[in-house]
């Protein structure tokens, strides 16, 4: 946090609001008390007070912790911290409509580092009932009809996330899926990869972690090029 | 979205209170509406008559959104929606104490993900210079004072996403980098990889990308070997 004083000694507040203002000392307060999950806060007369602000300003601050899922009110004890749900407000945000092109262009590059990179948690945990589920994703791989492919991509990949048994990066993935549509729209034709679905899943049975990861990279290769061919 | 009824016929509702519902509320007209950053949005008091609820519970639902960075004031155009700074919130509730233990665990993991995944990104982008950087850092990698080498894996790998030239990615790593130290005090001994940034820096320059993810993985080693012994 900057501390640069202005020329007339002041120190520039950082947030923008007086609600930005509680809000930010709200979670300043949690950090330095330490606070946990399960302990108690203090009654919003006492908080309003202590900031000297009106109740209706603290009440906004707390709302938005609540959105953030940091504290919830239980019956009879009043205020009380929680662990977040710490994809939740980032799902609010991630709509196309809304994100600027360059975070979006971010995004998609993004998945393919995810998809590059899970391989070894993908070969630390996957499991025989698992290939078999991706033989049967795989069998409906040969359709032409173009939003069933892409029904099709989804349910394969999404399914590799879901076997790395990692919920947060699992759930990441599905709330990036919607943004994707737009940037595919961006790449100009659609390139068949010399690797398929069906190749992958040759590779992960073979049991080499090497050659799947090369699989991979040829995998999404039309995707890594449209991105070299791009200024960034 | 769940469209369960109960037996009673009613639909339960989602959110949990009126602020919730105003929130909701007001992101769905914005996704129906198809509303983009630029866009003006009716004034409080037409949106506070249209959903039937009091200018101070709209007043705490238009407060998140503006955390979200979804929507701002301007003079004399009043509530414009902007692009929102999609990590904005996930940076506010991803604090050690906050965050619960499977969560913590499984964004340590999703960290080897990306480092394991962003080869590809970064010989597209790397340059000389960048290489002179990452030398200056490799240089003072001796140091034998614990802190300070922590210090350094940080500056290390940190530059390494930064060449990437992928902002929200590099963003994302310097927001999980506090969660590391809690979750490396769980891995019971430091053990030294048998590739050291050294070693990393020359596979770079090498320019054989096969031979730098195979460098990477074993670099990354001692973390995905204490992986694969924990019971997920």
């Amino acid at each position: 946090m900057s501390t640069k004083e202005t020329s007339m000694g002041f120190k520039p507040i950082e947030a923008t609001s007086l609600t930005d203002l509680v809000e930010l000392k709200l979670r300043d307060f949690l950090q330095e008390k330490k606070l946990k999950a399960g302990d108690s806060l203090p009654t919003e007369m006492e908080i309003a007070e202590a900031l000297g602000v009106s109740r209706n300003i603290l009440r906004e601050a707390l709302s938005r912790l609540r959105m953030l899922g940091i504290i919830t009110s239980k019956k009879k004890r009043g205020m009380v911290l929680t662990h977040p749900d710490v994809l939740g407000s980032l799902e609010k945000v991630l709509q196309p409509q809304l994100v600027d092109k360059n975070t979006l262009h971010d995004i998609f590059e993004l998945r393919l580092v995810l998809e590059l990179g899970m391989a070894d948690l993908l070969f630390m945990r996957i499991e025989e009932k698992h290939l078999e589920e991706l033989d049967k994703i795989v069998k409906n791989d040969d359709s032409t009809n173009p939003s069933f492919r892409i029904k099709n991509e989804i349910a394969f990949h999404g399914k590799l996330y879901e076997i790395t048994g990692n919920q947060t990066l699992k759930r990441f993935q599905s709330m990036l899926m919607p943004l994707f549509d737009f940037v595919l729209k961006t790449e100009k034709r659609v390139v068949t990869p010399k690797v398929s679905h069906a190749n992958l899943v040759e590779l992960i049975r073979k049991g080499n972690i090497d050659e799947f990861k090369k699989g991979m990279e040829e995998h999404l290769r039309p995707h890594l090029d449209a991105l070299a061919n791009i200024n960034k």
